[in-house]
């Protein structure tokens, strides 16, 4: 039988590569789970895929893009007995990574990079790979998670620790940033958002934001951030990259705070002066891979508990799928872009 | 100059011994702060330091009773720098201990225990144990946090690493389970209550706790627990002591939890069958000390983030402070039992 | 084609039940690889799995027993990749343990338990949970990690993080406490070893134990502890069950100490005052289901740096695997007790 | 009383600012000791103190120079305790870090830098900063502890929590490197050493080094250590700063690796492209301000345990300080450069 899906065929500048076809309906193996697709969302690194002007690293193509997305089981093969048919699910960003810290055999795969991803009506997973979603979740706002919620997730409270009496900076409001934002707020942590766009900033003081900057009115934001906590700095940064904004960061950072390095692109960040790292003790780490099942277990019963809800920016029909790329290029978004799967 | 105070001369089963006096008022050396009391809390500890029915090791008569004061720095030693008059401080329960990990030496003073307390007009303590007070307290909010509230903060955020994945058991409405409840919601994590009465757990539900037993209607609350959760059990018990709680903290505990063993009194908890922490590798980890004044600071500064406001279940008048002995006895109170002082 | 095994028929308090058989060669599923065992070694939980007179959890009978074995990989299932034909292996404890925290599910299954384990001539386990051993190990030396070895590394290691400032306290001389006086001397810490044999202690001492003391000259050993550390007591305790040892394991443990508290069997312990783990602020750890593959893999990296080999106190004739377990029973041995398997 | 000293009276690239002279001696203010030297050791930040050609962020000259030394306590001041009239100590480089974490009051003097060093033959320190010598040490071994002794500690064990299964990268064959070396070896774990000096490498070897490589012969080194790993590359990096070694060092480093950066110098290190954080989600630590005395207690207890000796390369009489200066400055040493106090 036979499923509508997209491929990315080849990179463009403009997403023309990105491709609406037929293809086989997958069929799981034992130890798999056949998943119908009902909304995928994307992230930087899947505009990376797909733009011949950019690059990820372990790319594949051609190959179905996006790694975030939500359905239902449809299908188990023999030896699940994790998940059972109509299990809302959403999809592993490393099928690989099931459990503990992340090793290279972990991280071999990436799911639309270099295995097919979640913008197609069916798809097969390993099971241990695979959770459940929190039940007050649309399948458009779980579709928002296997990437940019894990990641931030993973950065600020498997990694970071996060509690009550740190400050977390987030850069941007795309994303993983309003993630960072909602997981502040979440663990009763003071957030520090920037931005361009005055109305977002009032949207992330509607988010619990503590702080916000105009990065345009004000590019040396990282003073600006240091004075408004009194010389103390803040404990994270969820450093989202971009050109030149790890400087700034270290530049935010108090004594002993950690600059969690988020990205997709070598040398994007240019060069930069390592010095503030050293002289504040600072940590710099790099979240790579964004994170196991055992991790969304956790962020999703944090999401369950605290009734946490994604911020959706704008869905977009599945036939508009090329749309929902250009549209996150052009960083008109706060939160998530979302494809609905017919 | 001299000053209103209470001594604790002798323990007697109706607090007797605890005695309204006049004294001098103290000087503060080269490294402490004078502080004026606004108002002081008591604490189970403080009982078991003035009744000849219970005991405290360690405890030194006559002493200044109270751990838990607030009020403001008056005068400051020649050499104190961190400090200036008019700060609103709380006093320290451990005024040796400043920061990183406790020890002998750090634990050998407490305050009202073997040093004088907070139950007086002036006290002195080195500086750098005493903390400021977050601005939104009052002094009588702000006099529950030295030891009930640092327990609960300490156990929880600093020992136990509380992220909003988790769940959270508080044994009873006390002033450190209400602290805890509060710390939990703080975070994002669910909590249980146990209480005798209904009343106090519908204040619980209030204050934002997931879900509450009666524990004289269900004497076999642990296994509630167990049920309320799937069979998962809970990632931490703060487990404030009583006779025969400890075996149903092991059993409400789930596998790599955490009981977070609090309490004062030798043999309090009878003996008890280990196993629980044997099959479920569970930690069992004594409170002990109360927490360093660094600890204090984080707690405050999360105060501060998220306006939490401690529960004071009732306040008494400077003359009556025998009466709020006698009430923290009869457990009445949810939250803690405060004196003004005058 | 057929094999040479034991089961464990029945319990028997001579280990009666303990029969040597012929099986079918089971054959490996496609995730799992077949291994020729050459050697096993038996731990105290195997005496309770076979003798009437103790009782383990979960044991399922009959069933081949023995979690520790070591042999050659001499086939693979189709989806293995990570082992081939001739690789020299160790048996998994905990076969469905691969990484990351124990859980419910990981420790549903234990070797030699509820599923088939070592003490015979071929046996097949999932391939993720099968580690290499460390090549300058034999069979006989290879074949005591898997419970013993990784009992202990796991205690210090992985959940107490020794280093080279701390002191641990091993009871006993048997394969878990050889183990832990062998780790501790790898990692440069002080060790103190109690046995009731001056001879043992002798070569407790050639192995690298800092202290020893002869617990039937010196009953009240904790307070020798105490004194020889200068009243501070020791960092870990490696805390093998056994009755009445636990409250003065507790009683030797200093300020922030780890008591680790290994065991098989429910009131083994018998009633214990949990006193000291507030007094002393210790931390009492359940240390349940041995370990994961991703520790055992460490721990033979660590064995191999080092080039520490397994203390082999004596090996049996295959034939004479039921000497095995009553030897293992006198408590005459020091270190692991070894079956060759023809 | 008058007393020996050096001063550093001015920077000069042939530290011809570093003069001989006579000074009153210091009296211990109450919670004081004062300290008899009798050796001092230098580091590369002594260098760019004195050094008009480097630049050390927060000297203030003239300064007594030189953070590492030993003496004995011979007098106390009135309010102390843990120290006594003829201990062996060492002196802090961080006066105000007792304990805890780091913080900008705790970093803000530093021994040789803003507050007078330990060339000199007597000095004053809080007592509370003041370490005890482990006993095996002479006062030349013990002058080499407290900062490139305690900066090597603090990266791998503190913050790194090195255990046997991991490996150690240390850049060169200078005092933090060598004590790095040996930290290794005290733990068990595997090390890598680089020299341009095939004699220090023996050297290295005979320390316990397990593997070394010749950088001049061999400058693209980070490719060596990943294939002498099996491409696994190595969990810890001790980063001694010098131009251009730090793309290296992260090229070095495993996934899930942590690169210690260590040094003085604004800028010492140039531009660095920090794509390897990201893509292989290392940790890159900075080390800053050395360590609390609660750290250095537990590194003496660890040299004491295991009979650890520092490296002294040579040792120059107290008249001809000024040619440590410059023998440090040559890079001639292995270990540490250590001047007589007479």
């Amino acid at each position: 039988r036979s499923m509508d899906a997209y491929e990315v065929r080849e990179t463009d500048p403009d997403y023309e590569g990105v491709t609406r076809t037929e293809r086989d309906r997958p069929t799981p193996a034992d130890d798999e789970v056949l998943i119908r697709l009902r909304a995928a969302s994307l992230n930087y690194r899947d505009l990376a895929i797909a733009n011949s002007e950019l690059a990820y690293p372990g790319a594949s193509l051609p190959v179905v893009p996006l790694s975030d997305g939500a359905g239902d089981v449809v299908e188990v093969g023999a030896a699940v007995e994790r998940l059972a048919e109509g299990d809302r699910v959403a999809t592993p960003f490393a099928p690989n990574w099931v459990d503990g810290p992340g090793t290279d055999e972990k991280l071999a795969t990436s799911t639309g990079g270099n295995v097919d991803g979640a913008l197609t009506q069916y798809a097969t997973f390993p099971a241990e790979s695979v959770p459940r979603l929190p039940d007050h979740l649309s399948y458009e706002e779980g579709a928002t998670l296997s990437c940019a919620g894990l990641t931030a997730w993973r950065a600020l409270v498997e990694d970071g620790g996060l509690s009550a009496d740190e400050t977390v900076l987030a850069l941007g409001t795309g994303g993983v940033s309003t993630f960072a934002l909602q997981f502040a707020e979440m663990h009763g942590a003071r957030s520090v958002v920037t931005s361009s766009s005055d109305e977002k900033l009032d949207r992330a003081r509607e988010l619990g934001a503590w702080e916000t900057i105009n990065y345009e009115e004000t590019p040396d934001w990282h003073e600006t951030v240091m004075e408004r906590t009194d010389g103390e700095g803040v404990d994270h940064v969820v450093e989202v990259g971009g050109q030149g904004t790890l400087e700034r960061s270290l530049g935010a950072a108090g004594i002993n705070g950690h600059v969690h390095l988020i990205g997709v692109l070598t040398g994007q960040q240019g060069e930069i002066d390592p010095s503030p790292v050293l002289g504040k003790a600072v940590t710099l780490e790099g979240v790579f891979g964004v994170g196991s099942r055992a991790m969304f277990d956790r962020m999703n019963r944090a999401l369950d508990t605290t009734g946490t809800t994604p911020v959706v920016d704008r869905v977009f029909e599945f036939d508009a799928a090329r749309e929902a790329y250009r549209y996150l290029e052009s960083g008109d978004h706060q939160g998530k872009v979302v494809v609905d799967i017919e």
